[in-house]
């Protein structure tokens, strides 16, 4: 076999078979292909496209380049999510603690934020303590007896991604549903996992600025799951606004405390209860959605899942104690108040601008080797649909730096106030099995 | 600028402006983008295609990406022609001195052969002594005082097209007209010629395998001219079978050597006399087609371009006692001859077949590095439309090989021998202005 005739079955649009996908993979994470070659050829993907039978291959090639890990000796279906990053997006810290209250089993390697997105790694840790680096008995331990863990993805896991993601990042072939896909496909099929729920973003927020590139999206990894007989289910959702009130690594972490205490933002704790419902019945806990939500919202009710929040948060060495008293979690030494020029109701909140806002504030990364200010970001008091009157709040900036005019002008212009609330602006879901 | 932004502005189908495709050639001939991103780039040009407009910028960046010559102090125009390559293609050797005789000036940069196709400058060389480098003074002199110069390209000529030739080779990008008329184009142009001829072929010999192929690319090379304000015509001919009856290096120089005394084979004399009324018309030595053939006859029967192919063999350091007397030229150890199994007509000759096969027999080289026996070849004794007798000489071979079997028998299957002639095999030629 030769990567050059590969290459060229691809430019000319024909599939690819098993043989040819694992050459390439192989020889490229052993760096016996070249990144000239292996750029060529992800051109032509991107250009020509992928079938879902290469798709499902090229997902299992990358899945098995590194180390798999398996989960099958801990009793109980084992059970991941992901979602495809947006403003606000702390779901897996309520959700896993929803569902592991629940006699669910949480298996989660997550990853960290970039840009306008933040990512759950360092939501994690901003608690003091926290570690996100666990050993394969270590991960296995915990899921067994905490009932989850989140942890950062070994490097030993899907060598093949890594390589392949910094090459798109750097070749304009980043936004191909078929490397997207197979790349988010083949880590979570890597970590053991028996099944997987997708969230995928749509919106302003989101890297997936459409509801049918979504939608395509979506299906493309469910069609994996099916290829490769995993059990993958998906939900598609709006990223038109943060999730939620706040924005920032410690403020998050506050809002899923107090979420898990029941006092969530609407949005955010309907979210966790559609996504835990359907977690559930994959992980066989329950069997209808009615059961598994009546069962969720009960152990909010009564404590079970912030207790089951603290648990895991010890067992990954964070201190408890900020957990108990979220006070103890440093505050910016500069709080801005942001307040509305109009009356009317809010019919948009642009999601993208309030997470460049919360990056520019401190609290994310505009390139990888950034540090995170923990304390740095933005809390909303008002959503779409929320009526204001002029000089009320809309949000608070938070910062350590000296400079956030920009900020204050950049957040305050993601806010649409009009007289009326456009009904269209309503949040769409839709699921996908 | 961003090569990135380049590359999806490609990827997506937008047309390249001057600036973009400057940043790209300059930097990638500087060293400042990778491979890895240059080959993305030409993936997406690849399925992508290109402009006239960008094509013609491509080529002009190309052009300028290393020393340019100038022939402008030499008086009247100065000619160049090109051929796409093929077997048994020794039309440049003949051509030359040829319309040198009439007054023209042929300033021509050459290639080395490759596979199946041989090389003008390889079969130069087969004469003993001669030199096929020049510095700018030497070749401009020789133009001026013989007429002719055909010379190694300079290494730092067109310096892009060079990087760029060895990634496509390696990248499945190859067979692409943008990218193959830009390479061709931008040389011959750096190299100073005011008017060009192009001769693209097609067929099984060529690079090109169908008419429709080679049209388009003419096209494309002509359509670069008329962008670039030069003076460039085509001509599409076929390579169905080798021009003329010699492949192999010197038995192609000795071919050479008859044609320019009158006695050589019926389609390379009218390529040359078609290819040099074309040419002579150009350099505005003559204002018609039948004024120029007549003239281009009359100097093969004086004698005056044999003449001429002396004074260029001895120009550049040739031993010109071997074209006085051809005999001199050394002969394979091993001449093979091969007969006709049947009675009929010739109706095909595989050229890639004749190529492949004087390569094997030690003609040609297989990789760049390969060494070459100039005695080695193919001497065709039938071309299509002859009728042969069974047990009729069909080709000799020629090697110093012992293990020749293999191409024995592959140049006997490249005759197609039948009951009957099928008109549809005469070669069809067609002008592009």
């Amino acid at each position: 076999m030769d990567i050059i005739e590969i290459i060229e079955k691809k430019r000319d649009g024909f599939e690819l078979n098993r043989e040819e996908i694992h050459y390439f993979i192989k020889n490229y994470v052993d760096n016996f292909i070249p990144d000239y070659q292996a750029s060529a050829l992800l051109m032509a993907i991107y250009l020509r496209g992928m079938s879902k039978k290469e798709i499902g291959i090229l997902t299992d090639e990358m899945r098995v380049s590194g180390e798999v890990w398996d989960l099958s000796m801990i009793p109980g279906l084992k059970l991941d999510k992901h979602s495809t990053g947006g403003v606000g997006d702390k779901v897996s810290l309520v959700l896993g603690p929803m569902i592991a209250s629940c006699g669910g089993k949480l298996a989660k390697m997550s990853g960290r934020g970039l840009g306008h997105t933040g990512g759950t790694l360092d939501k994690l840790e901003s608690i003091p303590g926290l570690d996100i680096h666990e050993t394969y008995e270590e991960f296995k331990n915990q899921i067994n007896t905490v009932g989850m863990a989140i942890i950062g993805q070994d490097t030993e896991i899907d060598p093949a991604d890594k390589k392949l993601y910094a090459l798109r990042d750097v070749t304009g072939t980043v936004s191909c549903i078929p490397l997207i896909a197979s790349s988010i496909m083949s880590k979570k099929l890597a970590s053991g996992a028996d099944c997987i729920l997708l969230d995928v973003k749509y919106g302003s927020g989101a890297f997936m600025k459409t509801i049918e590139d979504a939608k395509n999206l979506a299906q493309t990894m469910v069609d994996i799951g099916k290829e490769l007989n995993k059990d993958v289910k998906a939900e598609i959702t709006d990223m038109d606004q943060p999730l939620g009130f706040a924005v920032g690594n410690n403020l998050e972490i506050k809002e899923v405390i107090n979420t898990l205490k029941g006092n969530g933002p609407k949005d955010l704790i309907e979210l966790c209860l559609e996504s835990g419902a359907i977690m559930l019945q994959q992980g066989k806990i329950f069997d209808n959605e009615i059961d598994a939500k009546n069962a969720l919202i009960e152990n909010i009710k009564n404590g079970k899942a912030f207790d089951k929040f603290k648990e895991f948060i010890k067992a990954q060495k964070g201190d408890v104690s900020y957990i108990e008293n979220p006070e103890k979690f440093p505050v910016a030494k500069n709080v801005i108040e942001i307040h509305s020029p109009k009356t009317g109701f809010v019919n948009k909140i642009n999601a993208l601008a309030i997470g460049k806002g919360s990056m520019e504030l401190g609290g994310g990364r505009e390139k990888i080797e950034d540090e995170i200010d923990m304390s740095a970001g933005i809390i909303l008091n008002k959503k779409i649909g929320d009526s204001v009157k002029e000089g009320e709040l809309l949000a608070t900036l938070y910062t350590n730096k000296e400079e956030y005019s920009h900020v204050e002008k950049n957040v305050l212009e993601a806010f649409e106030i009009d007289d009326k609330f456009d009904e269209s602006n309503i949040s769409k879901k839709i699921s996908i099995n």
